[in-house]
C-alpha cells in the first residue's frame, strides 16, 4: 500500500521533472541538484563557486531547507539571484517545489542554476527536479563508510565531492578505501577532493562545472 | 493526499510504538532512540558507552541502516546483543521494523536497548519506535546552524550530544551560538559537550543514560 501511494508520487513528480527540462533545455540552462548530509558543506561550496565563476557565468540558485533562509542570506551576499523554498518539515525538494519558484528567476538571462536540495543522504536522492546532473558533496568527517551505506546517492551522482580534506589530519578517514567504494558503486564518477576552508582541489570543480555548461549551451545550439 | 496517507501511516506506526512501549515497561527496560546525522558519531559514542557501561549494565543494541551491517559489526566486537536492520533505502527506522526483530533479544536479561537510527536529521524523528526517550548527536563538524533548520528532531531529544568537540580548533563552530538555539528550541534539553575520539565529557552521558536506567527500573518497581 505504502510502495503503491510511492510510486504514485515519483511518477507524477517526473511528469513535471520532464517539464522543467524542457523549459531548462530551451533556455540552454545547465541545472545541477546539490545533494550531502547536514553540514557536508554543500553552501560553503556554493560560496566559493560562485566566487570564482560569477565573472564568467551568469548563476542563479535555489536553496532548500526544512526552515530558515540562513542560506539564502549567506549567498545573496555574493550577488547572486537566490530563491529559498522552505519544505516545512519536508525531507527532500520535489519537482513541483522548484516549479512554483521559477517564475522567480529571469531564465533569459542564466548561464546555469544550482539547487541545493535539503541536507539528507537519502530522500532527495530518489526525486528527479529537472536537472542535467547531481553532484553529491562528503565531508571527509563524516567519514569512509557511507558510500557504501547509502550508495544511491554516490551512485546517481555525475561528480562526488569529497569536502573538508583539510581536516584529514585529525580524523582516521580512509581515503583509499573511500575511493574504491564510491568507483566501485559508480565507475567513472567524477571525484574530487577539495576543501572549502583551504581552497585546495576547487580548480577540478569549476572546471567540471563550467565544462558542463559549454556542453548544454552546444546542445542547445544544435538544436535550435 | 499526501498528507492523508502521511496521517494514517503515522496512526499505524503509532499504534505499534505503544505495543512495544508495553513490552519495554513491562520488562523495565530503557530504550533509546540514537539519531543524527551520518557521521555524526552514533556508532562511536555507542561503542564508547558500552566500553563503559557494559560491566554495571545489561545492553543490548539494534543497528538501522539503509545497506550493510557496517555497524553491528563494530558493536559486536564489544561483546553484547546487537541486531542490524537494513531498510533498503528507507530513510528512518519504524515501529513495525522493530519489533520484528525484538524476538531476537532476550528482554528478561535486559536493563537497556539502544536503537540506532538510520543517519538522517528529518525523517526519523517523526517516528516513534517504542522508545523512552530520543537522543540527537550533532557533530560540530556539521556547523551550528543546524539546530534552526531541523528543529524537529533537536525538540524531541531528551538529550542533545555536541560531539568531535576536539575538532573545534580547526572548525568554525560557534558553540554559545549552537547553544542558545538548541535551548531555545528546547527548554531545560540534557545539552553534553563530547568527544569520542578523546573521552571528554563522556562521564556526563554515561551519567544521563544511567539515571535514566534506574528511573525505568524504579517505575517498573512501583508498577508491579
Amino acid at each position: 500500500m505504502q510502495i503503491k501511494v510511492m510510486t504514485n508520487i515519483l511518477e507524477q513528480n517526473d511528469q513535471v521533472a520532464a517539464s522543467l527540462q524542457d523549459r531548462f533545455a530551451k533556455a540552454g540552462i545547465f541545472v545541477l541538484n546539490l545533494l550531502g548530509s547536514p553540514g557536508c558543506g554543500k553552501t560553503s561550496l556554493l560560496e566559493n563557486t560562485i566566487g570564482a565563476l560569477k565573472e564568467k557565468l551568469s548563476i542563479a540558485v535555489i536553496e532548500g531547507d526544512l526552515f530558515t533562509a540562513k542560506d539564502a542570506q549567506r549567498i545573496e551576499q555574493h550577488g547572486v539571484p537566490v530563491v529559498q523554498i522552505n519544505t516545512s518539515g519536508g525531507c527532500h525538494l520535489d519537482a513541483n517545489m522548484i516549479d512554483s519558484v521559477l517564475d522567480c528567476l529571469d531564465l533569459t538571462s542564466l548561464d546555469m542554476i544550482v539547487i541545493e536540495n535539503v541536507g539528507n543522504l537519502v530522500c532527495p536522492a530518489e526525486f528527479n527536479i529537472g536537472e542535467d546532473s547531481k553532484a553529491t558533496v562528503l565531508s571527509i568527517t563524516e567519514g569512509d563508510d557511507k558510500p557504501l551505506k547509502y550508495p544511491l546517492i554516490f551512485k546517481q551522482a555525475s561528480a562526488v565531492i569529497l569536502n573538508k580534506v583539510d581536516l584529514l589530519p585529525y580524523t582516521n578517514f580512509d581515503m583509499q578505501s573511500a575511493v574504491k567504494d564510491i568507483t566501485s558503486i559508480h565507475p567513472g564518477v567524477t571525484l574530487l577532493q577539495v576543501s572549502c576552508q583551504t581552497g585546495t582541489g576547487l580548480e577540478g570543480w569549476y572546471n567540471w562545472l563550467s565544462e558542463q555548461v559549454r556542453i548544454k549551451k552546444a546542445r542547445r545550439a544544435s538544436d535550435v
